[in-house]
């Protein structure tokens, strides 16, 4: 990895990242934008916001992109959050004039490779990352290098089926892993099964607002995080025994509520027999670091 | 891969082959060998069953192993098949004068990497193998590597969970591929699904029986190959999502069934919504190639 600085991109669904990374992974500079998903208008935006740094001599632009990157060649082929389908993203950030060489990413992806930098130093090997967020994301580094695999579509973990009748998830399956454990379908279950149970439903129910209620002791709050739990825990065995990784990293807002959910999800993986793969890896919680997904994108830029 | 030969040994729950191979993968010479499962008298029996090649210039010895291998010492770990715990492997070959260098695999990664050579001619750059045999065992090949992972237990494949309240399995979970798929567990479903419709049960129902049934129209045998297929297409879209593969390989002898089950594993993969990675996946079935394991094994040696 060079020294010197690189930009990286963030594009979530209602705000843009832009930062200065140097080669360790550190924040130099951070601006946020709220701009239209419209894609023209946000490069435009993003090319204005940008043009103060544009004198520094920047090693190159990484961009993180929530939805279905072709990272060949930098194409978004579809990203639900911003409600895009093909966007040459690549090719729209070089004619805008940001610093070349242009790399863009899924941002799950993205962050696992600022995660692997930043936390992990490059001590973790084989690396799955696990966005716990309104949707859950993931990336993998497995043997030191961002695994992107065929289509540069790897890493959908959030959509790995664990219980064929489970909640319906937009993604056109029922019971996979986000159908649990996301925070948009955690809290739908919460809502639901209060009312189930006659009890008041918080004006505005977030997973914070369930983490709080559970910390109190409400026993209604206590089991939905249980139910995330083992959820986690089967997706997270099943992982485990696909990829024998060394360390499993859960970042995002949800991961926030781990002491809540984490000891479930490690009953449930204390079922299955694979000792040696269960033995090998390590269980990590990052809340710390805000800006993985940001960071990853500009430490793209080798 | 250099010219020459080596030794490759696959090392079942019932039988022992042995071959030479070159680097090209094609089997010069092959035996098998009964022998008791006991350590000790199997290295006995392949030393001198192999005693006739020892005068040509091999270039070392591959071995797969049915069970969790510690490839980086060359520890048998746990085989159930075998009934084997922490048998030291690649010691116990070296000592009993085994060409070396000596490399020691759990079978299906082995039968993968011979996949990988001989039927794939390296010609896909992220391969899942899904050996179907009496139990479901799987091997990756990620960018070109066989894929380890940190203990050397990855591609566990077969025991991914995809319905929790599917049936139990000896790895102490409910619902994992195998349980469904297997060859074993499978029979054990139609007898049971057969005995519950008031069907009479073959006396010797195996996979195969229930192949030939199901080919001459019999419907309580088609709809066990159905479950088969639902079962096996929530296991590849899972696999697809998570590593976006170019290729899926199935093969073991279970995989002889494919014109069967195939086409609902299919119509199951088409719910999943991520069409990119689908796309870029070529599902095979391989049921030509008996030796991949041996061939697999010996290729260890580069």
């Amino acid at each position: 990895m060079k020294r010197g600085l690189r930009l990286g991109i963030d594009l979530g669904g209602t705000q843009v990242k832009l930062a200065l990374v140097d080669g360790g992974g550190r924040v130099v500079s951070l601006k946020k934008v709220d701009t239209p998903p419209v894609p023209r208008a946000m490069v435009s935006a993003i090319k204005k916001t940008l043009a103060p740094w544009f004198d520094r001599s920047l090693l190159g632009t990484g961009v993180g992109v929530a939805g279905d990157v072709d990272s060949h060649r930098g194409v978004v082929r579809i990203s639900p959050n911003l409600g895009w389908k093909n966007v040459p993203l690549k090719k729209m950030f070089s004619e805008a004039g940001l610093p070349r060489p242009l790399y863009v990413e899924n941002d799950a992806t993205a962050a696992a490779w600022g995660a692997y930098h930043v936390e992990l130093k490059r001590r973790s090997r084989n690396l799955i990352v696990l966005t716990l967020g309104t949707g859950v994301g993931g990336g993998l580094v497995l043997e030191d290098r961002l695994y992107r695999g065929a289509s540069g579509s790897a890493g959908e973990l959030g959509h790995m089926v664990i219980d064929p009748k489970g909640p319906a998830c937009p993604c056109g399956t029922r019971g996979c892993l986000e159908s649990f454990v996301g925070g948009v379908q955690l809290v739908r279950y919460a809502r639901r099964s209060f009312r189930r149970e006659g009890k008041p439903v918080p004006a505005e129910l977030t997973p914070h607002v369930l983490y709080r209620a559970a910390r109190r002791g409400e026993k209604a709050a206590k089991r939905v995080w249980e139910r995330v739990g083992r959820a986690l825990g089967t997706g997270l065995s099943n992982l485990i025994n696909i990829l024998n990784p060394d360390t499993v990293l859960l970042c995002g807002g949800v991961a926030g509520a781990a002491p809540l959910f984490l000891p479930h999800a490690r009953a449930e993986m204390e079922r299955s027999g694979f000792a040696a793969a269960r033995r090998a890896v390590r269980l990590r919680v990052s809340t710390q670091n805000q800006h993985l997904g940001v960071v990853g994108a500009a430490l793209l830029v080798p």
